[in-house]
C-alpha cells in the first residue's frame, strides 16, 4: 500500500481523517473555550479569500454591509414565537458586566443586568426592530443590507469548522414591498451562494426547498444548497429564508404605500459561515492533505528553492526570486498569482510534504541543474508526479494549468455526486440504500436518495430510526405524478433525502 | 449669518453638532441595546475602506490574519494582576448556556457555566494561551498575527463611534526572541498608524510615549498617537504596547533558544478602533457636514442628473451613465474612482445637501444645458461654491482635484495643531492655558500644552482638577535640560498635555 500523508485515510476512519486534515494543513484547533476554536493563518486566509468573492458578489447585486449589536436583549428573541423557540437552548445568555472580588478572593460576577442579553446566534431581531425604525414608507425599499460577524449558538459536540458554539458568518437581511419581491430575492441569494460554490469551491450543490421540520425558525420558505462529502453524506452550505410577514408583524415593519394606506413589509434573511471551510476540505481533500480550488487558494504557486551546496545559495535565491516576480505578475481569475518563495531550513522532503498538505496547488522545485536548463520541476497538487517543464512554457501556461485544476475539481467532486445518487421508488430500497449498501464501510453513508414524497409527520417519524433527513426538494425538476415512498399518499413531488452534517 | 447644514455649529455646541454630523451622513445610531451602536451602510463603508488599507499594512509588515475565540474564561483574565484590575470594572460576564421557562411564563437564564466567561475586552489572555502552545523553539519567533474584531467594555455614557460598549477593531499580537525586537515591532507599529492617520485620515498625529498611569494594564510601554480634534481636544487615536515579559511569564510562552536554553518571549499588541471614524469626523467636518479625505472616501464623485422636464430624462440620464463609466475608469490613489449617479426623486437642493451632508467629496450637476455645452457643474466640498469645468478638463484633472483636496484637509488639520500648541513654562500659565484661555467659548479647550515634567503621582494629582490629561511624550524631541513645571525638579522629558476624549 502506498504511504500517505495522511493518517487515518478517509476509508480507515473518515472523522478521524477530517480531523488530520484540518491539524496537519494548519487550518484551525480547538481553544480552552468549550466550543470555540481558534482559526489560523491558513485557514483565515482560505476564509478571507471566501469573504472577498462573496462580498463583491452581494455588493453587484445592491446589497450595502452595516453591522449591528453582538448582544440581543431577551425580550426581542421572545417576540417571534417560533424563533425564540428555535433558538433558546443554545443561548449564551450575559447577565453581569463586571467582575467583583469575592468572599474567596477571586473574582465574581456583579453588576446583574435588569434584563439578560442574548449573544446574537443570528440577528433578525434586532435588524427587524432597526428596519422598523428606518421604513417610513414604500420608498424606503427594498432595504438590503448584509452583516459579516460572528454569532453564538452553544454547542457541546464540536468538529472545527463543521459545528463549533461561536462561528463567523454574513447574514443578509432584506424588506421589500411586495410578497413576489421577497420570494424574488430569496432565490436571488441561493443563485448566489450556488455559483459561489460551484465556480469558486468547485462543490457541485443542488437547490432546493427545505421540508417543514427543517425549516429556519420562524420562516414561510427555506431554501438551501446541498453538497455532497465524500463519505456520501449531505452537508447543507448555505440557506435563504423567505420570512413572509413573520417578523415584520412581530416588530412592526410597515411601510406607507403609494396610495397612502399601511402594509407590513415582507422579509429575507440568507446566511454561509466558516462551515464553508468544512465542506471545501470534506469535497476535494483526499488522504495525502488538504486540495485547494485555485480560485480560492491563498497562495497558488510555492517556489522550493533546491540548495544542496551553501556555494550554490545566492544563485539559486536569486533565480528563485526572479521567477516569483515574473509570476506574481500573470493574471489568474483576475488578479494577481499569489506565489510564496520557501526559503525555510526544513529539509527537501519535509518541506514538500509541508506544502502538500496544506494544499497548494502547484509546488516548483528549483535546484542549480533546473536553473542551468532553464526548467522547473512542477508539482500539481492533482497529480501523483512530479514533471519537468521549461520555465518559459510554465510562465505562459500557469494561469490555463490553474484553471484546469479549478474544473478537474469540479468534475470529480460531481461525478462522485452523480454516483452516488439514486431513484428510490420504495421504503424498502430506501432502508437499504442507506443500512445495508456501504455494510463493510461504515464510514460511508449511502449517498443522496431521490424518491417521491409527502412532507408529513409519518414521514419525519419514519425517518428517525434511520438517522437520514430530508435534504430538500429540488428547484429544478420536472412535474410527474408518483407515489409517496412514505405513505403511499400520491404526490408530485421529489426529494433528496440523505444523512447529513 | 450664513445658513448651514448642520445645526448647532460647532462654536454653538460641539457635542451637538457631533451628533448631527453622524446622524445627518448617515453614519451610524444608538441601538436598543444600551452602549451598542449601529453602524449604517455609509458609516461601515468607509471603516471597510480603513480596514482595507490597515490590512494591506499589516500584510506588508509581515503581521498573518488569524481568529481567536469572543469568550475568555474568567480564570485567564485573572493571570495577570494589573490587566485584570484594568478591565475587571467593564466586563460583559457570561453565566448561562440557555434559557428556559420560568416561573412567570417568561424565559430565564439556565445552564448555569462552572466558569463564567468574559465577553473579550481585549485578546492578550486568550491569544497569549495559544502562543505559548505554538512556540515551541526559536525557530518559531516572530510570531506575527492579527485579528479584526468585536469587543466589549462594558460602558454607559456613549458617544456614537468614540466611546461605545461594542466597538470593532484589530489587535496585533506578536511574540519576539529579543526585547530589542518586540521594541522594533512596537515602534514600528506605531509609525504604521501615523502613516495612516496622516496619508489617509489626512489627520496629523504626535507620536509618543504614555505616563505610566495612561498606559495598557499590564504593559511596560504604550505608545500612541494622538490628535487634535476641532474643539482643541485631543483624541489618542492607536495604541502600540511593549508587553515586556509579563504576559509570556504569566502564561509561559517560553521558547528553547539555539544553544538549548529556554527562554520567555517578548510580546506585543497593538490596535485601532472604529473609533478612528469619531477621529475622521471630528478632524475635518465642518458646519454643513461630514467631510471626506478622498483617499478613504466610500465614493469619489456623485453625479446628480437636473431634469426640469420629463421629455429630457433619457438624454440626461445617457449623459450621465455615459460619464459615470468614464471616470470609473480613472485610477485614483491605485484604485477606479468610485462613482455614484444618484437618480433619486430628491429635489435638487435637497439631493444636493444630501451628499453635502455625507462628505461626498466631488458632486456634478448635469442638466440640458450643461450637455450641450459638453460641460460640468463642480461643486468641491472643500469650497463653498460650485464652477463650471469643460467634461474633458474634468475628466483629466479629477484625480489631481482629489489629491489637492486630500492634502488641504491635512494642511488646514496641521495648521490648528500648530497654532493651538503652546510651549508652557510654569503651573500658572499651565493653569491659565486650559481654564481661561478660552473662557468664552466653553466648547474649546486650550489646546495642546508642551511643557518639561517629570512622570509622578504628584503631578497626576495637580492634573485631575484640570481635567487635562499627559497625552504623551513625543518620541521626537530635542533632549535639552529643563524643569519640571509641577514639581519644580530637573527633567530632560517634555510632554503633550490636553483635555482630552
Amino acid at each position: 500500500m502506498a504511504k500517505t500523508g495522511i493518517s487515518p485515510t478517509r476509508s480507515e476512519d473518515y472523522p478521524g481523517w477530517y480531523q488530520q486534515i484540518v491539524r496537519s494543513a494548519d487550518l484551525a484547533e480547538n481553544s480552552p473555550v468549550r466550543g470555540c476554536m481558534v482559526i489560523k493563518p491558513w485557514g483565515y486566509a482560505l476564509w478571507e479569500n471566501m469573504q472577498r468573492v462573496l462580498d463583491e458578489m452581494f455588493k453587484e447585486t445592491g446589497h450595502e454591509n452595516a453591522y449591528f449589536p453582538l448582544l440581543i436583549p431577551k425580550s426581542f428573541l421572545e417576540k417571534e414565537a417560533e424563533h425564540v423557540e428555535g433558538f433558546a437552548k443554545e443561548c449564551a445568555v450575559v447577565t453581569h458586566h463586571r467582575l467583583e472580588p469575592g468572599p474567596d478572593g477571586g473574582l465574581v460576577p456583579a453588576g446583574k443586568l435588569e434584563e439578560p442579553l442574548i449573544i446574537r446566534p443570528t440577528s433578525e431581531t434586532i435588524v427587524g426592530y432597526m428596519f422598523a425604525k428606518w421604513i417610513e414608507s414604500y420608498r424606503d425599499l427594498p432595504l438590503k443590507i448584509n452583516q459579516w460577524c460572528n454569532v453564538v449558538r452553544w454547542e457541546m459536540r464540536v468538529r472545527l469548522f463543521l459545528r463549533t458554539a461561536e462561528f463567523l458568518w454574513q447574514e443578509g437581511h432584506t424588506a421589500h414591498a411586495t410578497k413576489d419581491e421577497a420570494l424574488d430575492e430569496t432565490r436571488l441569494m441561493l443563485d448566489v451562494y450556488a455559483k459561489f460554490a460551484e465556480e469558486y469551491m468547485a462543490m457541485p450543490v443542488v437547490k432546493g426547498e427545505k421540508t417543514e421540520g427543517e425549516r429556519f425558525p420562524g420562516a414561510d420558505m427555506t431554501l438551501s444548497i446541498e453538497a455532497m462529502m465524500q463519505d456520501r453524506k449531505a452537508l447543507q452550505a448555505g440557506t435563504s429564508h423567505f420570512l413572509g410577514q413573520n417578523f415584520s408583524k412581530a416588530q412592526d415593519i410597515k411601510y406607507q404605500n403609494a396610495d397612502g394606506g399601511e402594509s407590513y413589509a415582507w422579509t429575507t434573511s440568507w446566511g454561509v459561515s466558516t462551515r464553508l471551510v468544512g465542506a471545501l476540505i470534506m469535497t476535494h481533500s483526499d488522504d495525502d492533505g488538504l486540495v485547494l480550488p485555485p480560485r480560492l487558494a491563498p497562495k497558488h504557486v510555492v517556489i522550493c528553492p533546491v540548495v544542496r551546496k551553501e556555494e550554490e545559495r545566492a544563485k539559486v535565491m536569486e533565480y528563485c526570486e526572479s521567477l516569483a516576480k515574473e509570476l506574481a505578475d500573470v493574471q489568474y481569475d483576475g488578479k494577481r498569482i499569489a506565489v510564496l518563495v520557501d526559503d525555510s531550513d526544513k529539509r527537501g522532503g519535509e518541506k514538500k510534504w509541508y506544502h502538500i498538505k496544506r494544499g497548494v496547488p502547484i509546488r516548483l522545485e528549483v535546484g542549480p541543474r533546473d536553473i542551468e536548463n532553464d526548467s522547473l520541476f512542477v508539482g500539481r497538487r492533482d497529480q501523483p508526479k512530479s514533471f519537468g517543464m521549461p520555465r518559459t512554457e510554465f510562465v505562459e501556461r500557469v494561469s490555463e494549468i490553474l484553471e484546469e485544476m479549478q474544473q478537474g475539481l469540479f468534475d470529480k467532486a460531481l461525478k462522485l455526486r452523480v454516483d452516488n445518487t439514486q431513484q428510490v421508488n420504495s421504503f424498502e430500497e430506501f432502508k437499504s440504500f442507506f443500512a445495508e449498501k456501504n455494510a463493510a464501510k461504515q464510514e460511508f453513508h449511502g449517498g443522496f436518495a431521490e424518491c417521491y414524497f409527502v412532507d408529513c409527520p409519518e414521514m419525519d417519524a419514519m425517518l428517525v430510526p434511520l438517522k437520514v433527513t430530508p435534504r430538500c426538494t429540488p428547484v429544478d425538476q420536472d412535474v410527474e405524478p408518483g407515489i409517496c415512498i412514505f405513505t403511499g399518499k400520491p404526490t408530485q413531488t421529489r426529494g433528496i433525502f440523505a444523512k447529513s452534517y
